[in-house]
């Protein structure tokens, strides 16, 4: 079975390389009824887009984004909505270097090596601005799930090694990593800018919470909603783990202390805490979903690495082209996309459960 | 669609409550010609089964496998292979203090808001006993990759905040919390015994390893490697946390640190370190597959918890039964059994690739 | 992916060889809250089973179900149902002489050259005995559809060259060929009958017919419901045609004859004819559904045949066993378990047509 | 789960209504290494093409192709081929008479019924429009399997009562029908060209036969390769009927007719006649592949017809815009193009078989 789809109902497939005519998704499973603009996708498209700071990469992709089918006088129709944006700013050129030489950390030579073959051009299907398509596609989800009352929405917490230590959730946009915390954000924007001075990179770590997600969602004991949410996010580019709630820290917990004591509160059940991360038994329990994943840094940097090439010769590699020190910030968007389209397919798969 | 399969071309069915008659799963899938005996299932099983020591929960399940289908004369046939388990020790009368009670940390409250009817005995589905189908069938994927020369094994590698420090293959199975190292498992061991007295349990981090994978595994850009790995971990109850290689600690290296770099070796190229463990770009790059998962306390606990019923009332538990108090030994040939059934599952995808 | 399973939201996935020790089903994504019993079941079962008249294979399989997981006090619980029937009476002696030479018209080359192996004992998995687990699971289809009034039955149309010309519903299960014209029906037996004594047999027609299946059934524009009926029923055995409505004679009109006009009848639409056999683009119309499906003439004569062995010798042949001179009338409850079980489907599916 | 995609392994998606801006097909897991050009695909298009001769509507679409991705160098790298149609003739204010009423025979009525909404202009989403993206996939499909010599073509054997008698391959592009028989295509023609004058259609059947497709393809028992078929073909607008080999016709001859002897010849097993059509057991056989479709006459007509609206009124409608009086010659590419889907799937499929 091809892997570029993603979702068993609510289901998106998408498409392009990053120097070809033109990267899209096509979204197929969104419910009819749904009011869906450009505008709406645009929107979210823009968070994700390049050039927005100085601490990412300078590639100009206005990233304007067109819904060809699936939405007729401003509503979904049931049918299948393609979302297509036209490359532009690609300069293939900045690749010719790399024709043969496997860049380390990235996919060069795994799709090689699986394909026979592969478009060298700017990481051609591996490159992250497929991203942009997640993006597309979690915007409609997002409208799907607003008439719910569902919001979703993702932040920095950690870049290398400094961690958020506060929450003001007006503040996320605000500062050019996503942090809620605008003390930690201006240490964290330093950072990044101290390791591209160098020709280096820094990873880190975004948080996804997710608010109004209602209990029963989820199809055990295999698309689990947590193993479906780990999935989601681990096929992001440069995500190197998934965490659900207490995650690795559970671990060193005793029972007692890592479950979530249930009480009664206008007549209905609530939980004391939220270890679980609003995900029992692999199904939503109607508290806040909290998801972390790891975001390895950029593998593209300036400093000379040593690497081969398909010759099977080794070479010293600088990676030049206009790349992102750190790409959590444009990921933070990329993880809620993911999040959103998990809900919006699990929301619509439970609609089963009963007779 | 129904959540109770996993895998595309290598798929596997279970199916099964902790006190029926029996569990069960289905293989469809797997190749023909495949040498495969009940014995070979009947291995792993052992590994996993309950009563093997002092830290495990009572319950004595033979755990005897039975092949009903899809084998021929002591070989694969392509056709469907079901491997059934019968439940012999179920004692359903223990569970009638929780019919209506939901155990903190369980799945009772989602499963009852999601269905609207459980079965409570046991945890019914929810019941890791389930997890006994993933050994049996993951049995038939070791069977299968082993003509390929391909070798996945799993250890545990903190309990509590006891981690281990040494690493000897041979040491795993020697001890009963499946450590590499024989000094910390004498720790771990004690710990686990520490819990149990006080009506406690505490959780832990299992790792696993796979060598001999092949380059050229996984379908990007959704049904990545890593993504399905996360996926499989993720799914196997208890399970907080998957990382791959390097894991959450990738997200305070620097991109010169964390990039494995490529050298020629013999005429093949070889990576000087494993920080992707073993993946890149979702593809696997041939080095050692490493990955790692965050095990929660059992919340099955003697010690009281507050709780509220399906009536609306609030209540004190106290988790009678017989339970693991530390499930981490238990779940390491789960864990090696998902990850099989993903490689397996990839490799014959992977026959796809190429024209 | 592997193939012995049937539909996305409503999931079969049978197993078992004809002389195993056991066949069974999975049925995954049945709703909870389903009433449901082995009785219920049986009783779909017997009008399959062997043995019931003289036009009938003299095997004799009591086909006694078991449901050995996902009911709980009577009612489904949305957990995976399995269902299993023993083997008992298999005589795999009967098959020493086929187990190299290769009989015309059944599966036993393809197979061999498929899989490279296979299990020759009653044809093994190839085995019209496979189509129980159907009607197993359509019982479990038919519990759950009744709910909404959905009513499936299906009646030989057609036994060689005699075709019935009356209808009376209840005449239908009151003969051996389970037709609705008592006429036709004896003419039909004594055809039947004279095929076996020249050691030969015939094949048939059967109509199925659907009461109160809701318009809008059905995704377009591939999983339109013509087209999974059409797959439901060609991938029953010996099945080599499947028309909707007029089928094949609607190649012969007009379009002003075919088209089925509309008109308002108490405030609804209603449709003057049925060409269409209730379904529009892919989508049921409300209307009655009407499938017709070819049935060839049972593959095992006692007349010999030439044919070829495993060793690439010719050989006559001349089939022993206990065969069916006409699959016909048990083929009927297993259209009607094929028609229930993508009406089953399709009615959660369309649980997602709108927001 | 969506409906807009077809095939397990070498998948295509769908999407694009008649009078959108565009249609296009998403193909997933095309294996990489096949030469593919755009005019390659134009070639089958062109097949397809509007305007091509006095039989068919008078739309002019120039269906001119773009692939927009998955091709490099001129050959595809085993990422997703997104090839893309601009609609440029659509008259949508045609259509503005059917805003509210549905037009017989049409899916007018089912798709409002399904989403509660729909776009009327040219049928939408249900337009034979979107069998254009159904020939481009096939393009591709067609180009991997012809390096096996794989070769697929259709042909007209009946326009409402008139059947060809003769075959001469070579003939069947040659006139407007394209029938296999150059005397029945005349009086084809003339039939089709007597029925618009009267404001009326014809159907008609087709079939497709397919060469060199090898023994072995299919997975039993539900994605049999004649139920894929069936499938497949069943799928196209307008198809009410399947047939497989001797198909309906084989309900009335007796076993000892209708099975395919068998013979040594060279050393391989060969079938003296083809009643099967080239399946036995849902597997191929090795033997021609041979299948028929029954095409409904197209239920757009000028003729008076009544129906009723979406108030609730009752109207007389007499469909006007462009519409073929036949829709068979041009299906004749698009049932190639499905079969050609089918086989690439299961060829690929079938590469799991064996370990």
């Amino acid at each position: 079975m091809a892997g570029n789809s993603f979702g068993a109902q609510f289901r998106i497939t998408t498409w392009g390389e990053s120097h070809g005519p033109a990267i899209g998704v096509v979204v197929d499973g969104c419910p009819a009824g749904v009011v869906l603009s450009e505008e709406m996708i645009q929107l979210q498209l823009d968070r994700r887009r390049t050039g927005q700071s100085e601490i990412t990469t300078q590639r100009k992709e206005p990233d304007r984004c067109r819904i060809l089918s699936g939405v007729f006088d401003g509503v979904t129709t049931g049918t299948p909505i393609n979302i297509q944006i036209e490359n532009q700013d690609s300069k293939s050129s900045s690749y010719d270097s790399i024709r043969k030489a496997f860049r380390p950390g990235h996919a060069d030579y795994t799709y090689l090596t699986k394909y026979g073959i592969r478009d060298h051009r700017g990481g051609g299907r591996a490159s992250a601005r497929e991203t942009a398509c997640r993006v597309a596609a979690g915007a409609v989800a997002r409208a799907f799930l607003l008439r719910y009352g569902i919001d979703v929405f993702a932040h920095t917490v950690k870049i290398h090694d400094i961690a958020a230590s506060k929450f003001d959730r007006f503040a996320i946009e605000k500062n050019d990593v996503r942090c809620a915390d605008p003390d930690a954000a201006t240490l964290m924007v330093e950072r990044i800018l101290a390791a591209r001075k160098q020709g280096d990179s820094v990873g880190g770590v975004i948080e996804v919470l997710g608010f109004g997600v209602p209990a029963g969602l989820g199809e055990p004991v295999y698309d689990r909603f947590d193993a479906d949410i780990a999935k989601a996010l681990m096929s992001i580019n440069a995500v190197k783990g998934v965490e659900i709630g207490a995650g690795f820290s559970a671990a060193a917990l005793n029972g007692s202390q890592n479950n979530d004591p249930m009480r009664m509160k206008n007549g209905s059940p609530v939980f004391l805490s939220n270890n679980s991360g609003g995900i029992d038994g692999g199904i939503t329990n109607g508290n806040t979903l909290v998801a972390r994943i790891a975001v390895k840094p950029t593998p593209s940097i300036l400093k000379e690495q040593m690497t081969v090439t398909s010759d099977g010769a080794e070479t010293p590699i600088s990676v030049e082209g206009r790349h992102d020190p750190c790409v959590v910030p444009r990921a933070v968007p990329v993880a809620e996309a993911m999040t959103l389209l998990v809900i919006a397919d699990h929301y619509l798969r439970n609609r089963s459960a009963r007779a």
